[in-house]
């Protein structure tokens, strides 16, 4: 695939990079952001899934991710949360739907269907740059919130692709909450009931869905959206009824933010590193 | 003097927070920044001055400073670069003047001296409200570009006040420079030869402003605007004259974005909390 590097950034010895390039996917030009240790003999990649709002540059500026890459044969990508440049109905209106919102998932509804399959970008597009781009032929994957939803999402369908998956702050349950019901009612044709267990990682739990390693969870007790949207336990009472293996590390006082995510990256990336490396 | 505390994020088992006050200074709302270690015993803090275009979000946000102060009794504080919410002449229409580059001077311009008092604004309403609100009685400073020259005129014009002084990519000797000619010519009256010597570390140093301990700077090699704007041998050459002790780390390959600030944040840290903790 033809990617374009449009700005890159000396970072811990090795190079903070930001790219962009034609999907035949989503059919819009997609962007990403890596850090390449500097030993450049990166055979492991971590995909980062980023949550509402944000975009291929949170991640990468915010979590200071890079300090404990740099030593290591791993690098990582974050990609954009969405196919950008469009203006379909309701694309732009709220920051929890369309724009900024795709929810890691292939689209069915008319309009988005043609654009938002964020699902087949991340398995696909993402995977096949890594390997020929990049030449790495070992994945993992991470993400926040939505991506913390995706990162699971993907743990659990594509088990034999990724060698670990972690999250912070996940939507466990998506189909149960109100970020998820808004996001599979718009994306899907006929409302979320068939298509949203696809993308549910409490329901993929439940029909059969397992890893045979443990996810590790990361999950603020101060978080916002903690009973509302993430629900958690619903996930962890899934693993339990199933014999999925779950580490859940709930972390007293912190919230949803970056600032939280920075004060545990070094865990998380310690995880994915041993999964990866040994 | 009244702060508002308008966010606060959990982070590092400490505090990042954001706050607002009304000046009597630059007669605005200012806006800053703030990391208290968990400890709660805080004694000492660092003052970090951020560049053009900056806000009190920049570093908060970027340069993972807060791994460093947790087990310590140091705090950190970054004011915004500039008094907001004016219309004045010019104001806002270039990045390298008005909004966002206050340049840490007091001017004397019509107009923007009523306002732009940076060096009064730092060197008095920050320093009180360390003192008074937050229990501070030590004080370090540092900074990055224009903020890095603040933190060396600050360093120099008020050695007594700042046990230690660092700057990433200083512009060392505004007066000599593009970003420091037109901001001085800019800010005062008379034009940038009689009080632009004042707020010119170089300067400053030429004429006998010095300091007993050595003063630490990081300067990438790859940086874009080392030739044209931030001149560091000339301040080096300064040094040499007159005995003033500094230390200029190069770093081969680094530019001038916070990338390169978060991989050399931890050297900074330790040189200030070495001054102020011993």
């Amino acid at each position: 695939m033809i990617i374009e590097q449009i700005k890159e950034n000396v970072t811990f010895d090795g190079v903070t990079s930001y790219f962009e390039h034609d999907s035949e996917v989503t059919k819009t030009t997609m962007k990403f952001s890596t850090f390449v240790p500097g030993n450049r003999t990166v055979k492991n990649a971590i995909i980062w899934l980023s949550g509402l709002t944000c975009t291929e540059d949170n991640f990468i500026t915010k979590a200071g991710a890079q300090r404990f890459l740099k030593d290591s044969n791993t690098m990582i990508i974050c990609p954009d949360t969405s196919p950008r440049g469009l203006d379909l109905p309701c694309e732009h209106e709220s920051y929890d739907f369309g724009s900024g919102a795709g929810f890691y998932l292939n689209a069915t509804a008319e309009g988005y269907k043609d654009h938002y399959k964020m699902y087949d970008y991340i398995s696909k597009d993402i995977i096949h740059i890594l390997k020929d781009n990049f030449g790495i032929n070992q994945f993992s994957i991470m993400g926040h919130s939505m991506g913390g939803h995706g990162a699971l999402v993907f743990g659990l369908r594509e088990a034999q692709l990724f060698k670990s998956v972690s999250a912070f702050s996940p939507l466990v349950n998506p189909t149960k909450c109100p970020w998820g019901q808004k996001a599979f009612k718009g994306y899907f044709e006929d409302g979320a009931s068939a298509l949203g267990a696809q993308y549910d990682a409490t329901e993929l739990t439940m029909s059969g869905k397992i890893r045979d390693d443990l996810i590790l969870i990361d999950q603020g007790l101060g978080d916002e959206f903690l009973d509302e949207q993430l629900l958690t336990e619903n996930y962890v009472t899934a693993c339990k009824k199933v014999g999925q293996k779950v580490k859940v590390n709930y972390r007293k006082g912190y919230d949803h933010s970056y600032f939280y995510i920075s004060t545990f990256i070094e865990e998380h990336i310690s995880f994915h590193l041993n999964a990866l490396e040994g």
